[in-house]
């Protein structure tokens, strides 16, 4: 499958190797087509994965993953293009987090609002769900670092999507 | 052990039934020490059951369950008396919803602060764990209705203090 994740930090990078490792292509999308951290990714990953732009990343997936930081994961997905997203199964694994303040950090949307569901607003052809949000990049793709059984929160109102994703967890968790 | 429980709602009633039916004694608190609910819980309830004010169940409790409408959970503790609290488990099982834009209800504290916090913060002297308030009171009493394994969330500063919950957790569940 071809796979675009924007953003190219940590999360966008673990995923990336882990996906590409099982058989995806994956590009890395960022601000910039030659992102110096997308260009060592590449190198490192070598067969299956590439970079480009936000925009460049979302045409050439058919799923798609919003690693970007929350804090500006709408105006990523803007440079992305809302016709790069229409009908796609968009996994958003960003958080809504406010350093500004220090340790531990707030949300910058909360309560009766989540970055998810302003994702879903703005770009509501895009099968937003969320999931993968609540650990680590090291545990997203490999949970048996965490002793015992394990349960993921997979959210959103498209339950073929969802499946979609849930499917995409179980394959690169080993467990088919 | 004797248990004071604030709140005479469906929560407070479900929790001190069961804390009866495993041998503690169990004093229900509300705002008035004649409330109409709490009398007709200890009529039906019988042995090791008693009603009063919120000042009654808290003096009369080792460990104490705030069951109020989170709302008025600080103004119901402020009448069970800071002297009551001092040094004694408080489990707080209140949730801070508003309910006053309709379903689903929003939280009235959330992000940087929480309803425990705010509690421990004005009763310091009080040992506040968070437990058992993310599911309905069928399930705090009764968790093999929901099938398979099962986690719950207990938090808190005071290892001590989340240890003698759990146990009592434990107990209700029946597994010791």
């Amino acid at each position: 499958m071809r796979i675009g994740i924007l953003g190219t930090g940590i999360v966008g990078q673990t995923l990336g190797t882990k996906l590409v490792s099982i058989g995806n292509d994956v590009k890395l999308g960022s601000r910039s087509a030659t992102n110096e951290k997308a260009a060592g990714w590449v190198k490192a990953t070598r067969r299956g994965a590439s970079q480009g732009s936000f925009a460049d990343a979302a045409a050439f997936g058919e799923v798609l993953f919003n690693c970007t930081s929350g804090k500006v994961s709408l105006d990523a997905l803007r440079q992305a293009g809302a016709k790069n997203l229409d009908g796609k199964v968009l996994v958003d694994v960003a958080n809504p987090l406010d350093f500004s303040k220090g340790m531990p950090p707030t949300l910058t949307v909360c309560n009766d609002d989540s970055l998810g569901e302003r994702i879903q607003r703005e770009f509501p052809k895009a099968r937003v769900v969320k999931s993968l949000n609540t650990m680590s990049a090291s545990v997203m793709v490999d949970p048996k670092v965490v002793p015992g059984d394990h349960a993921i929160f997979v959210c959103g109102n498209d339950a073929a999507a969802k499946s979609q994703v849930a499917d995409i967890l179980k394959k690169s968790d080993g467990r088919r």
